[in-house]
């Protein structure tokens, strides 16, 4: 198969691209392609936060022109002589938020199978290898990425529904699975949006007694309900919410991203010695609290990054032989930014999946 | 044995009392004696920072008069026909921070032997029990407690020595037990004073490879170091310590309860996964930080409070077998008021145990 294909997508120039102002063109930085990596000819990519903060600078300053999106499906069109797992030209894999990591044995991260937490991870848009060359995302038509983190798709899942897995999927996948989330356990998903609605349906697959969404508002209860969940709260609808809950769960992730978001609230409804890990990302700080609220009942509150190229494995395959079905609004690609209008409107039920009709 | 004793001790009558202002005075409103509890004739008690705080109304406002002193040695002089662990008159025993919970089969906490987390905890002074009968510390005569934490002193424990583990020991046992704290294991204690001392001593009895105290200036660096910590980090005195010692620490155990405290920097100090967590209860909120602190490394925060019975008796158990020596400066009953005093201005070495000479 020849390679003279153009890698090029949705580019955004400036911070007012994260209005739906991405213009198409070419990538000028593309990495040297090296016998360790996959070229993937892109027939799907999530739209995710992450896509929004990073084309507004809103984490930080941006390098433009940027392509983003890091939750990719699409078929291996070149695949060098030295990748891991088998692949082979034609089969469907995706690639989520991460391109790479140093991947040395004297690294505590990559040799503890922790490589989203490597130092020197390369991140699958806006961020730099060590060579100078730049990673664009998904929102295009090929993505290049080393075979580590390409995964092979399985094939109950359709490439929609996979593609969110990728990036969503495994922010709450991974936090669940390492924080004992299972039989006996009361699990509350703060924020039932993109990312949230992942946490209710892997909790539930993962078997936990009890499912709880929480939002602001009651408008999403009904769908929230419908897609697994227990029980439901709204916290600017129900009254005196935390104390009623108080000490009922024994593990929250948190996908908000607001930062005067209750989070005095959050712990007051966790049991004593729970956990409430965080997994969206503020621009600002978090609101303040007092030391009292970990100290009275001896609760933690972490973060976590995505997940290790292991737990993308284990989710798909969990993903696979629970047949999860993602909520996923499908948009043409070339419709890139009204979906991101959409996105920014919070329509989506509850992700949004672009499909590069051309390469169906 | 005559129980004509009277329960008198150092009193606190307003806020002023922190100063070392007390007055020698009789307790009010004494819980009746039960068949299960203990009267403990005190020879011996710690100065905690605790005891500063509720003085002053510093944790909110105290019910005064109030006896403060939650680190108390004794004899017991009169033992209920129902006390547990088989105690008898004249054992020497102690209590901790704790006189009582619910213990009731339905508490999740209590059935847990996670008795120190229970609802209905009755803290060792200043608080009340469901008859309304108050509690009074240790910086008097006599003190009254249920068995339950009531507590046999292992033989090979001096006194002075046993006093101050009852409530500062068990709350740096407890954090590190609970979060791995063993071969293999990189702790920090942040704060060496009355608190973290014991935080270095006992790290070190459970095997930590490596302890590191971690205070502002470097007044301390000599004794922490004597004290046998493999390294100090001075906050104000060291130059870049948060980069400079970067992704070295597994576990950090905060005592610091200052508002101001760097917390961002300490977190800087934990590898990938590890955790901080705060036993230090500052009087303000906490300094407002980011989330990509947590999730950048997956790093957890937590709280814990003082210790379960059960980690109270292994604690002591293991501070008898490795003949754990903490660093005490005495001070004579009589003279509380200069003790608290030598107390707010820094002068202990690293805690104040107070001893009621006229019972030993």
């Amino acid at each position: 198969m020849s390679h003279d294909y153009k890698f090029e997508g949705w580019l955004g120039k400036d911070k007012e691209s994260a209005k739906g102002n991405m213009v198409w063109g070419e990538f000028p930085h593309v990495k040297p392609f090296e016998e360790t990596d996959v070229d993937i000819q892109i027939t799907h990519c999530g739209i995710c936060g992450s896509d929004v903060h990073t084309l507004s600078s809103g984490w930080g300053p941006t390098t433009y022109p940027c392509c983003v999106g890091h939750e990719i499906i699409g078929k291996a069109v070149r695949v060098g002589s030295k990748v891991e797992k088998g692949i082979k030209v034609d089969d469907r894999v995706g690639v989520g938020a991460q391109n790479s990591s140093c991947l040395k044995p004297d690294c505590a991260e990559c040799s503890d199978k922790l490589e989203n937490y490597c130092q020197h991870i390369v991140t699958t848009f806006g961020d730099k290898y060590p060579d100078g060359s730049i990673t664009y995302g998904g929102y295009g038509d090929y993505h290049r990425c080393p075979s580590h983190f390409v995964f092979k798709i399985p094939g109950g899942i359709a490439s929609e529904d996979a593609a969110p897995m990728l990036y969503g999927g495994v922010t709450l996948y991974s936090p669940l699975v390492v924080n004992g989330c299972g039989p006996g356990k009361k699990v509350g998903i703060v924020g039932v949006g993109g990312l949230g609605h992942f946490g209710v349906l892997f909790a539930k697959a993962l078997g936990a007694d009890k499912v709880v969404g929480i939002s602001r508002s009651n408008a999403k209860r009904d769908d929230v309900l419908k897609l697994g969940a227990d029980e439901y709260i709204a916290t600017s609808d129900d009254k005196d919410w935390a104390t009623h809950h108080a000490r009922s769960l024994d593990l929250i992730i948190s996908t908000v991203s607001s930062p005067g978001m209750p989070l005095m609230e959050y712990l007051q409804l966790l049991k004593v010695k729970g956990t409430f890990i965080q997994v969206g990302a503020p621009e600002d700080m978090l609101p303040q609290f007092s030391a009292f609220a970990f100290i009275a009942k001896g609760v933690k509150m972490g973060g976590s990054m995505i997940g290790s190229p292991a737990q993308i494995e284990a989710m798909l395959k969990l993903a696979d032989e629970r047949k999860i079905k993602p909520w996923i609004n499908t948009y043409p690609m070339k419709d890139a930014n009204q979906a991101i209008k959409d996105f920014n409107d919070g329509k989506p039920r509850f992700r949004i999946t672009l499909v590069n009709e051309k390469h169906l």
